[in-house]
């Protein structure tokens, strides 16, 4: 079993991995992390547990530490990281420095040139950045670095999902447009959003959330450089981005109405888009991951779907839902794309990196 | 007081008609028609009241008839249909037959070539069309001719009104976006929106209704045929219209986040924009009309706003809210619009547009 | 594996016998019943999927016949009825005389004297009556009778499951109430509740709900007459029961406020009380039935549970969650009670009745 | 007019304040006192406006000032303070000691012998005891004192309204039962309840809620001690309450499922029970204060009400709604009883409060 330790432990993010992990075939949940105010405590104490499925018996016992690479911690092969963004930055890279795995949740390092941001079921080949540097160590006879990979924004999950098999297929994607309609377990629970902003109401407003899926979107469906070392983006030039975000009384499940534009003109056709979406698997299910979807891309064809409540839990959120593709007479086509955010958009995804990172030795 | 009637009597829209002619300065109502199950009960036994104001104690007694331009329906100066689709067709031809004005919130003649399609507070001077039938009538010595004036769809109402002053300024749109989060009490309420189709979940879809403001946009923003006596709906080549739709947990108030761009390029400057918005009077404001808006578009400058619960009753729900109004990297702007969809997307456009057909003597 | 049928295939009951029946270990999904309308169709063809699993693969292709002991109905070992009441009475009644065991979640039967009224988890007992009858008929050599059996109304098995320890430990309880906050989902979904009703809202009211609970808790807790052919309800001296109940804006779970009286006093302590409820053991565990929850009844300290959202999937909903249990100013004890009204108040009771009529060989 | 002032002004509580005392008749908004923070702002730049009326012009421009008796705090006749418990104590009693008339929303003071504890439209008598203070100062010549009169519980507030009357008519009430679903406004709004803990959910508990409850129905519906100078609550033996309380997903309106007994049997007839809440008109109505309602308690016979979204605005909130009286199987009668908790249970009681020591010149 490979030894699995969660930073953020307390927090959503982290009671997810733990859920997580503490059913994993391959990994083990060997040690938590939290804030010194939680340090010391019984996980089962420290926690106030607000997840549908219980506390694991497993992840009960064990006694929470500061989240600094030492004890248990220091003896994990991979670090999942939920912590907040004001606390993550200095974690994260500690423990990189200390020569370890860490997959954080965090948007702190989400930008860095050398680090990927990885949606599982879309750009796992991106993290071979991290693969060229493992290996130019090992030719060196140096020690195994640390590294991070980062998992993005939930919302920019859902959308270059059913992307990238459409780019694979018929060339880059000129314009994109997407209108979210956001779960609220995305915003945490400590406070996470107020009743009274999603009872009866809209938030049309989520901070950040706009740029993140614009900025990230050109990452993810960009390029590594020559060199293998770095990763250039697509430049505004070469994709324009646009994104309207809302926050909505529903609990889990990103809902994104999107529209789209191909470079290449004539577009492909409706049918075309469709079957090339249904065909796609994701490189994590060739290469047999536990928790790898069977169908990545659910292409439903019933007039009302796909909806939240129905098709979140699509290969245990793993997948994502697409439905409503339809001609779009502004852009080319229009269509309406359901994630999971806690899964395929958080934890899920950070679980489905480090087993495709198993998969490959990289660990 | 000019005698009213309401066709449709005991539905959801039905319901607010009565509400708001109960208590109105210039309308009285007069006569109450339904199905002929209730026909020849009170209105209190023969309603099942779901507003949130009590039944008003005026309309508690009145004997509801059948939908026939007959006895007391055939004394009202002008009569408000909530029909449902599949009635309102027959029954709003004999009253337009009998030489009554009909203000019908129902679909089916939204289309015809001689009948304005009216959101009072952007086109008003479509009911010239109607107004010069009336004055040709009159010259030939004629009766007064009856007529029937179409309220747009709830959504399209929202969509047009802040788009009405920026094509009087700065020009034709030619590409124009909306996706929706559409309030339920737009579905009436028998049975109306399953409980379980919008709790925890979004149904992203609503039958017919993209279809409606794509082309319901193309009338109101176009033209009158040389002879003022058609109308001129934009062509698809000159305003491209795309929605996508979804049901959501709001019991009032219908959300759009909307993209536009304009056919001048360079367009006007964000700043012209919102100020051209702000600067908007409509002519029923301009005319007296007791229910007209104070401000007809709210541009708010709070990060998260409009918001349903906050913004839907501004003017008593005949003012649109505008907010969030920024530069869309793929149109020229973006911005959210929140209208009251059972005021000025329904009942209450059908007494704004009676009320400045009074103004003009159209009565 | 034993083969089974289930009646009103395509409503809300019937659409969660076949999520149970489709993956259970002993019971076979072999044959589906619903009106003319579905009859003749597949049933993936037939019915509008609802659930928030994906309909089973193995039921889609099942042709959908009418609802008489014909056909594949025939073949079957066991019949699970999810009709409503206006029809349940004479389908029910001609399976039963075509000699089939019908487990029926409608309220038609569940008064007759002779027919078990069971909460699987409190009182299977009383199936006794059945298998007497069964015992009977073998004996003069008869061929196996048929017989129904009634699922209690959802509601009820909340109330009377944490009650059945104490009875048996300290004796008949004197006075008992509950207000009930219940789950739209028991409301099936054509229509079922209107999302107006529960939006922003409660409905006090539930038709026909509080006479239920209050009859049906005096059956369930009741006995058996002495020649073991009849039930002997408890009369309204032995038990007087009160019930208010609330339609309330949750998916699944029925929340009830319970407070009661023993006849023995003083009462046992609130210590006793709670340990009795954790000790039980539902016989339908001790038989080894394969959904018969391990833990029958959780007893909770925390302070604010039990939860609809946290807590209803315990023991895959097979468990009520008793929570806040404590001194009552007014009568004994209060106590917060949460069951999973679809599992072990409709559907999966129907499921583990027949796991126990199979354990003991009575199918 | 007379001169007001509002503690905790940016508050959910103090908003509510601004918002009544904006438009009314009698007094006027003065002065506004919030923490240091917001100190020295106007109020438009201090608080986030969470009402679903707009910020009133006539608050935007108050400067906000410290909570000390010094300023225009020290002008006002009369001080409502919304502030909360932990700052409550030490403020409002140096403006009592500064000799203001103090009507507070906090729980601090409100066990305290010599402090009314009022309902307005119930317990309005009570202000005697403050009363007969300012008569014996001013019968010594001494100036006139400061005195704090407490605003009672929200959900004692709907529950003792209805008692009132049929106290003064048919005698004590010997056991009352209370189950409440309350609204999250009654939770203020930073951050309030929140969204996942409400959405899909119900907890089952509020703290310090039930205690309030069963202790302040004591004082409200009990007596002064025979120098008129104190309050002697009703003990655990003449009157029995049992209250369960519960937050749901509701807005605005506290619903409670009530059940009582009377001391005297047998007790009155279902009929008068109800005809005796119709007849009770408050004593703010016939003192003629402008808020009071004009139905006190509206017993509805409508088989489903009230429900919040449909009843809580009747009378403006100031009155409460009765309906489902009916008999009780355990304790006499069963009813539902409907209350605006931020009107009769919070800033509109307030407001009444002080509209009664008006009419009695006692500001």
């Amino acid at each position: 079993m490979v030894k699995a330790g969660v930073l953020g432990a307390t927090g959503s993010v982290g009671q997810r991995f733990i859920l997580l992990l503490s059913q994993h075939p391959t990994f083990e949940l060997h040690a938590l992390g939290a804030s010194p105010r939680s340090a010391g405590k019984k996980y089962a104490d420290a926690v106030v547990w607000k997840q549908t499925e219980l506390l694991p018996e497993s992840a009960k016992e064990i006694l929470v530490q500061e989240c600094k690479p030492e004890g248990a911690l220091a003896e994990c092969d991979v670090v999942f990281s939920g912590l907040d963004a004001d606390v993550a930055g200095d974690v994260e890279i500690a423990f990189k420095n200390a020569g370890k795995a860490v997959i954080s949740n965090a948007k702190n390092y989400r930008r860095e040139k050398d680090v990927p941001l990885i949606v599982p079921i879309c750009n796992p080949e991106h993290m071979e950045v991290v693969e060229a540097k493992l290996r130019a160590a090992k030719e060196k006879g140096e020690q195994k670095p640390g590294y991070i990979i980062c998992i993005s924004n939930c919302s920019t999950a859902g959308l270059v999902a059913p992307l990238k098999p459409l780019v694979e297929k018929f060339g880059p994607i000129d314009l994109l447009t997407t209108t979210t309609l956001q779960a609220i377990s995305g915003a945490g629970f400590s406070p996470g959003v107020s009743g009274i902003d999603v009872l009866d109401n809209i938030v049309p407003y989520i901070s950040g959330e706009e740029e993140k899926i614009e900025w990230e979107t050109r990452k993810i469906l960009g390029n590594i450089s020559d060199d293998g070392t770095e990763f250039a983006p697509l430049s505004e030039d070469e994709i324009r981005v646009s994104a309207q975000c809302n926050r909505i009384a529903v609990s889990d499940g990103h809902t994104e109405c999107i529209s789209l534009r191909f470079k290449q003109q004539p577009p492909p056709s409706l049918e075309e888009v469709k079957q090339c979406m249904r065909d796609y698997q994701c490189d994590a299910a060739k290469l047999g991951c536990p928790s790898a979807p069977k169908n990545t891309i659910h292409v439903l064809e019933e007039v009302d779907r796909p909806q939240p409540r129905l098709d979140r839990n699509r290969d245990a959120g793993y997948a994502v839902s697409v439905g409503r593709v339809r001609p779009d007479p502004v852009l080319d086509y229009k269509m309406v794309v359901l994630s999971h955010n806690t899964v395929i958009g958080a934890a899920g995804a950070g679980v489905l990196i480090a087993e495709i990172l198993h998969a490959k030795n990289l660990l």
